[in-house]
């Protein structure tokens, strides 16, 4: 009876898990349809609705609380738990950068179009991709699909290594540009340091599964 | 006897914390230092310790999940354990930012001094003192002292702007200082961002004492 009880706060976790994971990717997407579609109210509902993604971290966190005081989770559970806690807050951080994006495209704004907008819109999807996919492996303990995400977060680095470089040549060009290049420099790290934090919870996904620490590129000392 | 094997087990996990904010700390100091004084072989330091960091993390996520699988820790306890999951993991996190800053450095190093740096190295103090007082702050469940914590992020916040908009300047008056300035930028964004994480930490706490939400500013709306 209490197993079962167990089992339905568990099941009840991971909803509370995939909401969360849903709104923060309709928060990255929206940040970055504002800046390319040169809508500051769209900007501004991502700031607004970040309210919802706190309160959400609040009562996912109180939930895993709940469940660890349950009398004596197995060890297995304890660990997904735990790891619930973690990834819980990655997901609320990725939610923050969301709202930075947002704030930054709310002053990008008030300034005309510095360049056609194609590697960022570009950097966003995969972002959103591995936020979405890096749920699916946690949930479903699918250390394949992990693995896959962690690769992909090289791709996300190198696009922006190559928005970098490319704002830098238009500030040096033409100084005119330098405050909206600068903004445009910080969205594309925003969306590095969101795959970031998918490729953390991926990490944590191996090592829960696997009980192997891919986590600070053990496996690969290269990076 | 159980308790007092409980109890050290908690004395451990507090030590350990202490050990992990003393070196995080002594990351920002030497990552700071190595750019003031412009010696790489410092930042490659930085860089090379925070495996030990890493591991450290690891070991104190292991120590929490053991606590937590002893019979039954008392909800009070529960609540520690979890909170210093997060801290845990919000230290590392802090390490990287080191980390980030070393990395910065060593470029900035190649090319010669743009000016004199004042406003970082007194960020950098700040922060540093925030990422102790934050975890002094949790080890002695001192919530006057995370409040304080939580109010000089502002103090970073202004100062952080400060560097940016003096570094706007110099890159609008000389093209050839953009690379060097936005460096700058960046390594203030991650001093910023370290005082960002202190106040996690510190709003944790008081969470945990007061079960008072001060997390993502509900207190102060004004924020």
């Amino acid at each position: 009876m209490r197993e079962r009880h167990f089992d339905q706060e568990l099941k009840h976790l991971n909803e509370k898990l995939f909401e969360m994971a849903r709104l923060v990717e309709e928060a990255i997407g929206r940040a970055v349809k504002a800046l390319v579609d040169r809508e500051p109210k769209i900007a501004e509902e991502v700031i607004r609705a970040d309210t919802t993604i706190n309160f959400l971290e609040i009562e996912i966190d109180e939930l895993c609380l709940k469940l660890l005081a349950l009398q004596q989770p197995l060890a297995v559970d304890l660990r997904f738990i735990a790891s619930a806690l973690k990834i819980n807050n990655d997901l609320e951080r990725i939610g923050d950068q969301a709202v930075n994006i947002a704030e930054r495209t709310l002053d990008l704004l008030k300034q005309p179009l510095l360049k056609p907008l194609i590697d960022i819109p570009r950097m966003a999807t995969l972002a959103q991709k591995m936020v979405k996919d890096s749920l699916d492996a946690f949930v479903n303990r699918d250390t394949k699909l992990a693995r896959d995400v962690c690769e992909r977060d090289d791709e996300v680095d190198d696009l922006n290594d190559q928005i970098f470089r490319e704002l830098l040549t238009y500030m040096m060009q033409d100084p005119k540009t330098i405050s909206r290049a600068v903004d445009l420099i910080l969205v594309g790290r925003h969306l590095e340091r969101i795959a970031d934090l998918a490729t953390n919870i991926c990490e944590d996904v191996v090592y829960l599964v696997d009980g192997k620490m891919i986590k600070h590129h053990v496996e690969d000392e290269k990076d």
